[in-house]
């Protein structure tokens, strides 16, 4: 077996599957990718850690013969970015693979493509069509809210939910939450949860995308994103995603709207003094003012001011100042909206006259 | 004590002062910086690690009363940074330092001056006239080979030496050399030794320079670097920097001259089987052509050829990648000399056809 592909191919190609080489892995070839020729004469590469696969289709300039092998995924990679533009040659002489550019030649052991595990595909299910710039965005907009931490299962992912002709991507840690949602073209109900580290996968894995579209199958125990010749298949997480209809909060007592910028500024500025002290920022709504005051008995404290637009109470509430600081990066209109109920009840962030997304955050008890 | 200072003007004269704050100290003051009007209504600024100091001078708009205090580095300066631009209010109330820009507010404590340690200038002796260009330059081609263990001593540093008119910085980590020199203006001869740390404080501190004069002042026992309203103060390593002029190869028996581009890819790519192995490179020089041969057990096998230019012997020899790929970043011509005596003696790596800086790279011994 023998190809030739141009660089800037196999590269893309290459960088989208190799999210789902497996970090650490008991099985030496789950951190290979596999190579595969096709009947339709391309090149097939595939990678999995049995949580997530991606397996990806280039078109080779030449191909002569047909074959599999497997090599490890950080080696090619690296070896392919440092190759200057142009065809690259692929040969594999017994269970060595040669990689050829004019006078630069690499000999690599390859691993044995049976021990490679099959990808199983989604069979049959339901289908959305969406796109890759749609679903890029929603992501972003919910992902930093997930828990960082394994254990919690529940919650260390994405909650995908099909409700009322929306698709609604929901993620939340404990102390906050993010909810994104877009309309779909289905009338189907459904729901999933797929882990934080299939979603890392896929956002790398789209983001190198050339073409838009992008199809969602769920059946039932898996999950198949197809988009741009390449396709990512995560297993579902057997576990149950807490009601999140029950976090957002039904009635506000208080409403301002705040400049994007000078609130964010203003919360970066207080988050000097709180994050060298307790972690927590004081926020006094009066009048058209809000007010932040960030203390730490060592370093001092900070107070900021800001000329808002508020309806009804007043109000003396608290936050750790990350959690504000994380979603208004993620606000992208000029103007934010805080919608409030108490000093004991979370604060909804929104963008203001769109619809689409919004963020609760939890408060820290006043002492 | 009350002034008013562009944040362009305190940001940039802060950050160059900042880099001499001790990073570990038993004594806390030394985590500060102090700020001291002066008579001629100027604001200094001043921190050290009590092995090199920076004091410099900032002209505040405004400056009512006199007085001087000591506020965290780290704190002052982070807040400085998420200050908008425009005019910031510095206030000494108490014990506290109240920074202010419109409704930004922030109370720090201070620390006392009177435990800060005065910093001692330099007492006569040698006068070395330079520029900032040049120093900067000098240091940035030979700081990457000094020992970066604090525990050797005489090769955690720069080797500073006027001989014969030239100024020569030199650094060795026992494995290769870095030399660079520039004709001066003084017929004295002398040699110092300085740490890596006050040689990177100096960098850093450099680096934000306006204008470009530099002098530096040698009185046996400390060196003053005076540029652009700062000084910066470094105490001499009381240890012997090994001769470096036994190193230097004194006949060659090879001489190659390549292309700088292609040879620094061509390292970058074999040094990919090498890293992930045994860490070394084999150089075959034959004719007009340099081959790199990198092996890994594990990883396979790079092979690199490149035309060159070559006059003398054919060789065999073998190199740490790493060693070989640090120097060719910094030669700056489009060709490269390599000098070579035999398999067992170094390798001296310089510009073609312009003088002031080489390196001299061990080899590893063939098995």
């Amino acid at each position: 077996m023998r190809f030739s592909i141009e660089r800037g191919e196999i590269l893309s190609r290459l960088e989208s599957v190799a999210n789902a080489v497996a970090q650490k892995t008991v099985k030496p070839v789950l951190s290979g990718v596999l190579f595969r020729s096709t009947a339709e004469g391309k090149i097939e590469m595939l990678a999995t850690d049995l949580e997530t696969a991606i397996k990806t289709v280039a078109a080779p300039v030449h191909l002569d013969g047909e074959g599999a092998f497997v090599v490890e995924a950080k080696v090619i990679l690296e070896i392919i970015k440092n190759l200057p533009a142009g065809e690259i040659i692929f040969e594999l002489q017994d269970n060595n693979l040669i990689v050829r550019v004019e006078k630069s030649r690499f000999l690599l052991p390859t691993m044995s493509p049976d021990q490679f595990p099959e990808i199983e595909p989604t069979h049959g299910g339901i289908e959305i069509e969406t796109s890759v710039t749609v679903l890029e965005l929603m992501i972003d907009r919910v992902i930093f809210c997930a828990a960082k931490d394994e254990f919690m299962r529940n919650l260390n992912g994405i909650y995908w939910e099909l409700q009322g002709g929306f698709l609604r991507l929901v993620a939340a840690d404990g102390f906050r939450l993010a909810l994104a949602e877009e309309k779909i073209d289905t009338e189907v109900e459904d729901r999933f949860l797929l882990t934080l580290k299939s979603m890392k996968d896929l956002q790398s894995s789209i983001r190198t995308a050339v073409s838009d579209d992008l199809k969602i199958v769920y059946d039932g125990a898996k999950v198949g994103f197809y988009f741009d010749n390449t396709e990512m298949i995560a297993r579902v997480v057997d576990a149950e995603f807490p009601d999140y209809r029950k976090v957002l909060p039904k009635a506000f007592k208080s409403r301002v709207v705040a400049s994007t910028t000078l609130f964010s500024d203003a919360i970066r500025r207080a988050s000097i003094a709180a994050r060298l002290g307790s972690e927590s920022i004081k926020m006094e709504l009066k009048d058209q003012t809000i007010k932040l005051i960030a203390r730490s008995p060592e370093h001092g404290e900070s107070t900021e001011e800001l000329d808002v637009k508020k309806e009804g109470d007043d109000l003396l509430i608290a936050f750790n100042p990350r959690f504000l600081a994380d979603s208004i990066k993620k606000i992208d209109t000029e103007e934010v909206e805080l919608n409030f109920v108490d000093s004991n009840s979370p604060l909804q962030m929104n963008p203001v006259d769109v619809e689409g997304y919004l963020y609760i955050i939890m408060p820290i008890r006043l002492i």
